[in-house]
């Protein structure tokens, strides 16, 4: 059957190959996820070009994804170690990978991506437009910025980040000195930039319809920047944060009305008690729109163990609505995270999304959890690597340091409490010195 | 002026030095401090022997604390290195060592921590008693319990842990197979164990009273441990554990009629959508004691990460009313942690804690969070290094990619935002080519 977009088959009552994986892996009927779809609360991010993608719903009420931002920058040019990287990501379990390449002609990487890549592929097309044109960004053009999300959408990106939420009035507010990190989204503040230099109104909401006609032909979901996430926790849940964020919403219709798929973006830095809060409002302002953030980060002082502030977020904000993790690295902040950076960073967004997912009650969520306890209840360790997250990890860190007793490990040796239950319960004697 | 303990001293309208000590750190008045110990609401944890102490409060409206346990193994026997571990997590912020040694004579480690240790120190007296007596489990006698709590509360301990609450009914439970994992708590196991083999009553249980006269002497601080804390997911908030959370209730009660101070040990592996209830139980049934809680872990499938578990539950657990969190490291249910685990274990703690006392609005909690906003608006490296919880794990991070442009950091080079924010705000042209 023909249609535009997911959305558009899905308005029209017609379940796609797409739904149908979905539903397969969601445990849902396939009739579930269309009507989610039609709805706009599940986005199936899928560029008709992108036939190699094996398809994931984002949804609050799914499974939570995660995704890895990678590419190649100036600081770190080389394709072979950012494909790795890839494959790493989507062996850890990432179901998106964001190509946020800076350097160079940055398009052989992305296409690669999206005829290699098994996770969706998302981009976003300001960093690229000004290595794209090799000018300076002050001489580019509303349609310079255009034809970059269309170059973007032709090489088979499943989803676009477009920073649509800041306009003239965000400019007044941040030279009013309203906030104490101004902008950290790096597209946010290349447009605030462009913006500022040229006097214009920023060219992805002015010309957002001709963005929809692209994204309709090639089915490419929008995730709307959210260039005024607060970069640190004085800035979260300011007016310039959620004056943007109603902005976003009547984005979020005009794309719905034109059957794009769109998700929005959100914080950032936000402490603990603010992020319930930040979930329902993107909820209710954004129409159920899947909530993606980035981090948010509960701490602002943790250099270097940033993947932890954020696990902490992540997991509280997914547990309240958020559907898609942007990974943080322990590099955070920091440097351009490397191979080990990327595996930690990954490990503790799955860990967020897994904890989540099993406080919100998504179907099967805990069974894995179950098998982990009935191997440990047995002391069965092949059975326990079986079902860690990072078994080469885990038995790394078991062997380094062998125990004493053969079956314990030796955090505790002869006092494992499990050893002890097992032979109290069988009335056996218990042989602690 | 002369008192029996912090808590007799408190009631009878006397404020102590520690109170005073606690007070000035809290930037709360010393009146207020008094308060809360006289009904029980903060603890001091200060045996009058631990002379070298520097006293800290223990309560769900102070700055949360924690705890890092160490101690001499089988696995592990050499007592420089857990000096080192214990030198180390002081400098990292630990307000508490808890000495789990297991092997050998423990007296001289123990008697070492309480001359030379500024932070607290807690044991758990029944690993000890098998090690002092050097016999079989099942020979020991009540009596030879509580006579090493003696020998500990002389030594200059300031807080044990005795798991009081674990009864006959309980191995009845356990015995019928209600839980997956059975008994984790590895005290808890030892006294089931014993109960089971001797058919008496729980020791602790049975002279709770003499317990009380020792802990009134000495002033040391009683932690009743939860031995039927949840081991995996599937077992927590269930009856095992509440049940012993009623009994360990009116524990508290005969322990503050006696002016002994108290806090209760909780869970555990436990989902993130019952840890605020598990929180707010223990408040209403022991009647707003401090709680020291292990975790909670929110997965069970994540071990090598368990640090990251625990951190997210430890920092939903403070923000929702516990008082103490105690560490865990990245090599928990797999080895005895080494020094790396141990510096990981408690960044992670220091992390979960500080967090939620952000989120609780402790006095004075996000103060370091904006001087390091303000640090990274100037993109200036030293004072982040200053307001950085590891500032050497930070730096190394940087150093080793070192990035393209000066001032700015490999991650994101010349398209650092706050670079092209300052820029564009001081009117200046952007050069990211």
């Amino acid at each position: 059957m023909e249609y535009a977009t997911q959305m558009d088959a899905a308005k029209r009552g017609i379940i796609t190959p797409e739904m149908k994986k979905v539903a397969e892996k969601e445990r849902r009927t396939p009739e579930e996820i269309r009507a989610f779809v039609a709805s706009g609360e599940v986005v199936i991010p899928a560029n008709k070009a992108h036939t190699c993608l094996d398809p994931n719903g984002i949804g609050s009420m799914l499974r939570t994804k995660i995704n890895v931002n990678l590419g190649v920058s100036r600081d770190c040019r080389d394709y072979d170690v950012e494909m790795k990287k890839v494959q790493s990501a989507v062996d850890l379990g990432a179901e998106a990978i964001m190509d946020l390449s800076s350097h160079g002609n940055t398009q052989p990487f992305r296409r690669k991506l999206c005829r290699e890549c098994p996770a969706m592929v998302g981009t976003v097309p300001v960093y690229d437009a000004v290595i794209h044109y090799q000018r300076d960004l002050g001489t580019l053009t509303a349609k310079d910025f255009i034809d970059v999300v269309r170059l973007h959408a032709e090489d088979g990106v499943d989803f676009v980040t477009l920073h649509c939420g800041i306009n003239r009035k965000t400019i007044e507010e941040i030279k009013a000195g309203r906030r104490k990190m101004n902008i950290v989204s790096r597209g946010g503040s290349l447009v605030f930039a462009w913006m500022s230099m040229t006097g214009n109104e920023n060219p992805f909401y002015e010309y957002f319809d001709e963005i929809l006609d692209i994204c309709r032909e090639y089915d490419v979901t929008i995730s709307l920047g959210d260039a005024c996430r607060p970069g640190c926790l004085a800035d979260a849940t300011d007016s310039c944060q959620i004056g943007e964020l109603l902005r976003l919403g009547e984005l979020v219709q005009r794309a719905r009305d034109r059957d794009v798929q769109v998700m929005v973006e959100g914080p950032g830095h936000v402490p603990m008690d603010q992020i319930a809060a930040n979930m329902k409002l993107e909820q209710t302002i954004c129409k159920g729109a899947p909530f993606y953030v980035l981090g948010p980060l509960v701490t602002d002082i943790a250099p270097g163990y940033d993947h932890i502030t954020a696990a902490i977020g992540g997991a509280i904000a997914a547990m309240s609505g958020a559907a898609f993790l942007c990974y943080v690295t322990p590099a955070e902040h920091l440097a351009l995270p490397d191979v080990d950076d990327v595996r930690e960073g990954i490990i503790a967004s799955r860990i967020a999304a897994h904890a989540a997912d099993i406080a919100k009650g998504v179907p099967g969520a805990r069974e894995q959890d179950d098998r982990m306890a009935a191997a440990r209840q047995k002391l069965d360790w092949d059975a326990q690597w079986k079902e860690a997250l990072d078994p080469e990890t885990a038995k790394k860190i078991r062997a380094s340091r062998a125990p004493e007793e053969e079956g314990t490990c030796s955090m505790c040796g002869k006092f494992c409490a499990v050893r002890s239950m097992n032979k109290a319960l069988a009335g056996e004697m218990i042989d602690i010195l």
